[in-house]
């Protein structure tokens, strides 16, 4: 769901990683409870001059949309879109705004599906190298549903395909729910492949797991907090879940500022800050913002197949340099041209009424 | 939001503790993402024989709509609305269909603010207990705005104004944020007081401030959890919080089945299970299912104040016995009676088209 924002004749842009229809409703519900209010009344008609402005609206929706769950989804594209437009009112890319001296390029990595058979995983590690990629993820496919061995021989396969100097990457979308001996029995091989990371060995909320499963490795880090919806979640998973790797959505967690501050707490943690980022080059660019001055914090998740969807609406993307690196945009807000035509096949007609009154109609692209 | 769910000619009710336009467009919304469908997929159509089909699908909606935050919301009233259509059918209580024996009764509390000053809160305390309550919630008002004497002066007004033997429960409204030291500085004045427990002295997450506090008094115990919208935030706050009194909202936290599943939780580390429950008696006999069967866990939330809304649509409420207490009613599903003809004034008529069609109207009363 793309959000655009216009005041003081700039406009902004920014993306919620939502469901649209929820989120919209979030905007414009009327209100129910005291802290059932919609995101659009502290949105709307606000002053917005600087930085304290974004951070000062955001507090009012998590304040006054308390109980509305729905409401840091559609913050998240909000927020992003305010700091876009103030980046073009004042001619800053958004990174400078957030006090970063310069973007320090990342390393992209390529995500790919585990293989049905370790031959296949093989084939998959040789085709990414010879790709020219240097870091990989490997991702859910046959892992946890067979025995150890299997999944031994995936991670090796892994390994021999990328050959020795690449980061292979290791994401098993929660296949183990809370069960920390299950996912403990693959510590071995992943160690043995050099894994940097396994990604979501649990559900999102199940801290306890990793947190004991973070006290097996000292080699291999977990990674995770895609689905944080705010700052807390992502603190959590650094305390008690002990994540090496936290990972962050800023269309999801209530958007720039929130993720901003997560970068802060992992520095404080000796935590590394990633982005998670599978959509436009909008919300890519929104995602690299938060670390872009961190420049310890060297990967990154970059769209490798993105649906034409997410190609078509963005009139420049962004570019990989010589090193095959990239970087948040030395340009203006988030840095991302927005192409008004290529958006228009993919818009759809919403239409919500409340009591005889229209309070959306999905408004014209130009 | 009401619910109403039918199947096999029998009608079942739930209540969602939510924002109702972004609660609907949860149901109703077009697939964007693999894990942000609709919750009303995973619902309609499906088969309901026993209390295993709810699991399933709630097990669904969790899965399936992952990445929809607004759904546990939506869902709170439709898994709700599936116990009650599912006792009906049965001719059971719901109390009985989660393996309880009987349903205990329970001492309601009355909800009041304190006065401006202590000796308002001392005639506040007076009334409550001429009017026969012998537990009384005091909340908000002046407390964590002025000195801690000046709490200590309100919190002695109040145990004065009940007398010794009534329970006394204070809630702040998490006015302290995350300052643990404010809060701390109050507990003498709630010990001497015999303060029962100390409610939402934090913002939800704040877990570290919340178990440092629960660290700084063997008698006045934490209490909070009413914006749990799944199990583990509960879990969360026991375990990491130290809470001693967890609250849950059926119509926030997925419903029935998550509420008992906290129930039992906090029975094997000796936590005591409150509902939490401020509008109508159908939502008020929804949330004293999950812990009708444990005797030992005698306090209740009881709205003292409802709004007409929350009256005129419940047929018959819950009536308090000879003692002043209340429990889950002995009759099938959650033992309300909803009338359609109470409710017909405050229904608002909701449109929404996507894509030209219409997805959802507000359905007819009757």
């Amino acid at each position: 769901m793309l959000v655009r924002v216009t005041a003081g004749g700039h406009v902004g842009w920014g993306e919620c990683e939502a469901a649209p229809l929820p989120s919209i409703a979030a905007f414009v519900c009327p209100m129910s409870h005291g802290v059932c209010r919609p995101v659009g009344a502290s949105v709307l008609g606000e002053t917005i001059d600087g930085p304290e402005d974004i951070r000062r609206i955001a507090a009012k929706v998590e304040y006054d949309s308390m109980d509305l769950l729905q409401a840091a989804h559609t913050l998240s594209g909000v927020e992003m879109a305010l700091w876009d437009l103030l980046g073009h009112a004042r001619d800053e890319p958004v990174w400078r705004l957030l006090g970063y001296r310069a973007s320090h390029p990342k390393r992209p990595y390529a995500s790919l599906l585990f293989g049905d058979t370790p031959q296949a995983t093989l084939q998959q590690g040789i085709a990414a190298r010879s790709a020219g990629y240097s870091a990989v993820k490997f991702g859910w496919g046959p892992i946890g549903r067979g025995s150890t061995r299997d999944d031994a021989d995936h991670f090796a396969a892994a390994r021999e395909g990328l050959g020795a100097d690449s980061i292979l990457l290791v994401d098993v979308g929660q296949i183990w729910g809370e069960d920390v001996e299950a996912a403990a029995a693959r510590i071995p091989a992943l160690e043995a492949s050099h894994a940097t990371w396994l990604e979501e060995p649990f559900h999102t909320s199940a801290l306890d797991a990793y947190g004991a499963l973070s006290r097996r490795s000292a080699m291999v880090k977990l990674a995770g907090g895609e689905g944080a919806h705010n700052f807390a979640m992502a603190q959590h998973l650094i305390d008690y879940g002990g994540v090496g790797f936290i990972q962050i959505d800023t269309g999801r967690i209530g958007g720039i500022g929130p993720a901003r501050r997560v970068a802060d707490y992992a520095v404080a943690k000796g935590v590394t800050f990633v982005n998670h980022s599978f959509t436009s080059h909008l919300a890519l660019s929104a995602s690299l913002q938060p670390f872009a001055g961190l420049a310890d914090h060297r990967l990154c998740e970059f769209p490798f197949q993105p649906k034409s969807l997410s190609v078509d609406l963005v009139a420049a993307p962004l570019q990989r340099d010589g090193n095959g690196e990239i970087a948040a945009p030395d340009a203006p807000g988030l840095g991302i041209r927005i192409d008004p035509a290529g958006m228009r096949d993919y818009l759809i007609d919403v239409e919500i009424k409340v009591g005889g009154r229209t309070l959306y109609a999905t408004p014209k692209p130009g």
